[in-house]
């Protein structure tokens, strides 16, 4: 009988992450909750590296115990590769990157299923010059519809401002992959969620063995999720002009914004000076 | 000359239970046929392994013989994995599993040709969050029309619950692998088993070497028989809120019920307090 | 230069037969042709193990000599695997596999171009239900039109009869097989032999290498040549019901038959109580 | 440098078998170049098999040289396997095979470019029931649109044949391979050639990565050098019903004709008995 | 977890190319960072190959030094293999050359967002007759859609100059990688950044297995990016024919020419004789 | 690095036969610059052997030095294989294939922009019975649209002049590898050159994963530039069928004509008997 030791959940991470913890000096007011909602997937051994090397930035950067920021650092290595601080990104591409990391943040904001936002920044970081990240709820069993398509608009977010910011014609090849991710979500919908009208409760396992008539079916549903998608997080950013560039600037200004911080931005509040 | 030793049928099961059931302290009120009706297609040492896994249930409970309760949950753990007792599923998640398993039994209960209904459940298990087992009447060597239709509906029932009873932007992911098994059902019928008026009495070996013309029919046929069994679901779920209310709600309460609960609500009848 | 030794043709085979017959106790009534005209493809070894079986199925059942009997019996062990004699079948199933065999012999019994039948029964053997055995009067080296339309005809008498019987909503999954002999002789009639108006004297090698417009006038021609089998079955079920339901009566009756008794029923005379 | 001895001409292939005959004691009236014509192809160590296995033939048979119908069987033995005279073919097949082979000599005398018949059997041989042989007059180096299509009409006599005779009903899959060739033929007519008005002096070489539009643009093209080349055949054997019928009767009479005993009954001369 | 050693950026790359620079003897007008962003892509071993094979070169030239010359020398040896100065070229493909190359120039020069020209020559070197390099003024992360455009005309106007100098029946073969080059960003611009309004913000992974609808839609939009791309190079060609010529004869004369040569040519200046 | 000694250009093979005819007696006659045009692609290891063929040619026939015709000999013999002078060809065959290489010679001579005409035969060499030879004027580094065409034209030269002189019933199979050239070159023109007005500059790298739209486009534009490449042979062939039949007349006279009896013929003189 085939048996695997499954990944922790949400509760086992905490449980976990807390063990671990305590063999180490660390600032109380470390959650280590919001750390294991922002670990899914990680096994026990990855939780103890993340923490292992909370320990040793905090070390090397002298400090005399692991505070949230160490954490949060040491989850981007992992997740991500290390910092690259020593990379001169110019005026241009840095002001790009704040609208369009801005933009997933401003969607992810506004958008009522989507999953509420854990940090922006515009530090470059492996082959990436910026990135959002959300944090779920709770470790997600089933994602409904109406979750579904907020990703795709948080997705879409990137390149829409870069088309209301800078033009149709200053669009960048940046937002390839958000639109990989929404692809392939639409994509899901459509043949494994019985989520289109059109094609119907109906799975499509092998997608190369289909009629064409079936293919060009559904890859025009996926087109017109997609197109749908984009027109929301469209509509957004041309309601909330005065706070992408509120953020824009805040990112621009601070390179990396958590939670609060956002929060604070959009309530109209400005940041301390750092 | 190839020999291959066969699975032993529902009444080769029933002895080879007996068998080992005999080996151990055993409640008499428990039924071995009910048993070898559920486990289609064990081999005689898995059919063993149930029996022991059983024993040691009851050992670990501190129970002095084995019931129909240590026996079914042995026969769950091998066929869906351990338990995930410890998992936290939200309130939610709760609900959305309940009517959509409740959705499963109802369709079953009210389908002539369904199988019956042998337990239902919202205990999380390996990969899933909940699950409605049924139980043949005898060993099938083959099956009607209408059996594979009944199959079809009844995979129905979770997903049009959800739509029900949530509306439309809230149905889930959750459905996905109840479409697979209707979509399969669905192929079948069309190309293997001559059941549909404009394919005929052809079989259709490889379908990735047809015509697409032919192709798209196949296509068109399987999606016009899901959506007519989504709609015989869904017009046993609206005719039934009440039941499906009222299944649903015992199993928030009790998490597990058996055929014969299942029954009593169905009659209007309220279940005892455990 | 290669060099294989041919399977025997029928008198080859009868030759075989003889020899080995004359090694063992037999019934002087045994006609060795009729078993070689039945075992079309039998290597000589094979033959040897046909009589061996035979006359150790004598011994097991203490006779003191080998009869037809033990040589039929042996030669469907043979070429179906064991019988399943401790099967269980219920009543309903019993009785839907009497109309389906029955189905073929009648079919059988009223083409011109069809093969005499040499047995029909409804004792499991291997993974089915039931079968109908028909001979072949010669090696064949080739087959006329006529002949591949009467293999096809026999192949639905056995869905036909479920319908007519039993309404088509309880037509079963067990006609699969059926309907894939008569695709594959269908499939050859069009693509290798030329006997398709619509499609020519040409041959179609490889079919996945086909226009598709090619492809489909093949799966077309298929089709209809099917339909029109399926029709041409049906003509004859429903003007012979009579006999139909008396052979049916007879096999659930007598569980097997052979050609000289299945003759009786059709001639309307009854069979003597075994 | 790549080296390859290549097979021998007609010439050397004389010269061969003269040298290889030298050491035998053989007939005079053996004509060497004859006997090469029909072995197109041979090697130098196949040719000394062939008079080697004449002798054997001429020993067995208690001759005492080797004459041309030695090298005929010898040469009928390596090309198509050994003789099945044990064989016992019925009469109606017989009957269909002598119209067949007989339909096949009649297109091919009077076809202006088709090549000379050597000889036509109905003597059981390997897989076949009889067969035609014709010899060309030179090696081949090219061949003419004439000389192709004279090759594909040669093979549509047989199946021709059997349905001018015995019905279109009666028609049989015996023409399977004649209909392969043919189609080959055509095929190289339209896709290397450069014979066919529509699809023009373009080579078409890998058939399967061809637009569906031209792919079904070639079949169209060979379907109908096939259907014309059969409508061709059939004049033939419509004008000359008597002579089919005359040489069809020897065959059933003699087995085996020559070349100048089908000359023979062509001009309506009786052939003595043997 | 997996770790590559990335490879430099510019800034990097400068560092690394001074540090070996300072082991050697060299030109102070050396600038590193020109060669630093004409060598993106270049691991730190590779980088130090270019300095020592500049130094080689300058001794065997019997330098005293290393200059920008031979840095370039050295670049070019490395990136497209050696010179062949033996190989005598005709003047009528001289002179085809000179335009083709003068070609993509011209282009570069006049396109708002290409990158500005770093050489041209019409020295023959691995298999190409000539060409002209470009240098990106950072490395880039991204690429907006209008660089791409502008990369692509950059290609494109090869052929043009072809075109309009020697007549549309002297085009050559020789821009067949140019157009490679352009097709290929044509395809990504629509199956991957989504910048095609027809194909929207979708992108199609795997290109063999779209629908041929959508496969079609996709081939025309990259022909029609192609195709005004064409006519875009053809207009700056149109109205620049006067530079063209002379930046050709200036080819023709001087084999190769710097940025600083060509911006004389450009602005209409003689260059001194060498 | 990956480093190969790239083969030796047209100058590079001059030098090289030098270098290997020093070493042994040659005709002062020999041009060496002429075998080097007709060996492109030759390396330096196959000019020695090309040379020391020659010599061996030269002892075996007697002679005391080499001379052009046994260099030529040579040359041939590696290209194609050694000469089949035992081959006896028919009357007929001799004919079609005189007519077929003079129609290549004749299309070739009265192309603007073809290869000049180096040597023409009807002597067979490995698989062919007769063939044309063309001599480059220099290494090709890139080929003009109009030198493509002539190149297709030559090759229809062929064909066309079998249709002419003996009708279209009689065009032979040998026209085949002909035409696969042709094609070949057509297909480059539309999907690698963008010499195809409807397909555009675009190149089509893997045609087996186009839309059928785009791979039908192609075919066409294939097939039209073959068609009308066919039309032009046969103008010219019409217009010059003295020259054609003087050619032919004189290869079935000579059987080898170089280049200077060529130009003779042409000029409508008499060769001198040999």
């Amino acid at each position: 009988m085939q048996v695997t030791v499954p990944r922790p959940d949400v509760k086992g991470r905490t449980e976990i992450l807390k063990w671990y913890l305590n063999k180490i000096k660390f600032d109380s007011a470390i959650d280590p909750e919001i750390i294991a909602r922002g670990t899914v997937g990680f096994s026990g051994a990855e939780l103890e590296n993340l923490v292992n090397q909370a320990a040793l930035k905090a070390a090397v950067d002298g400090k005399d115990m692991v505070t949230m920021k160490e954490l949060e650092f040491s989850k981007d290595k992992i997740l991500m590769g290390p910092e690259r601080r020593s990379v001169e990104i110019d005026k241009k591409n840095k002001t790009i990157t704040a609208y369009h990391e801005s933009g997933h943040a401003i969607v992810a904001y506004y958008t009522k299923d989507a999953m509420p936002i854990n940090k922006a920044t515009i530090m470059p970081r492996g082959p990436t010059l910026g990135h959002v990240s959300l944090l779920p709820e709770n470790d997600r069993w089933s994602e409904t519809r109406s979750q579904l398509l907020a990703q795709m608009d948080v997705s879409m977010g990137g390149r829409v401002a870069e088309e209301l910011i800078f033009g149709s014609e200053n669009i960048t090849t940046g937002a390839s992959s958000d639109f990989d991710s929404a692809t392939k979500i639409a994509k899901m919908m459509v043949t494994r969620f019985g989520m289109s009208e059109k094609l119907g409760v109906m799975t499509y396992a092998d997608q190369s063995k289909l009629s064409p008539e079936t293919q060009a079916a559904i890859e025009q549903e996926v087109r017109v999720l997609l197109r749908d998608s984009y027109e929301r997080a469209k509509n957004i950013l041309k309601t909330h002009t005065k706070e992408h560039k509120n953020l824009a600037d805040a990112l621009l200004t601070y390179e990396t914004l958590d939670a609060k911080e956002i929060q604070m931005i959009m309530n109209g509040k400005k940041l301390e000076p750092r």
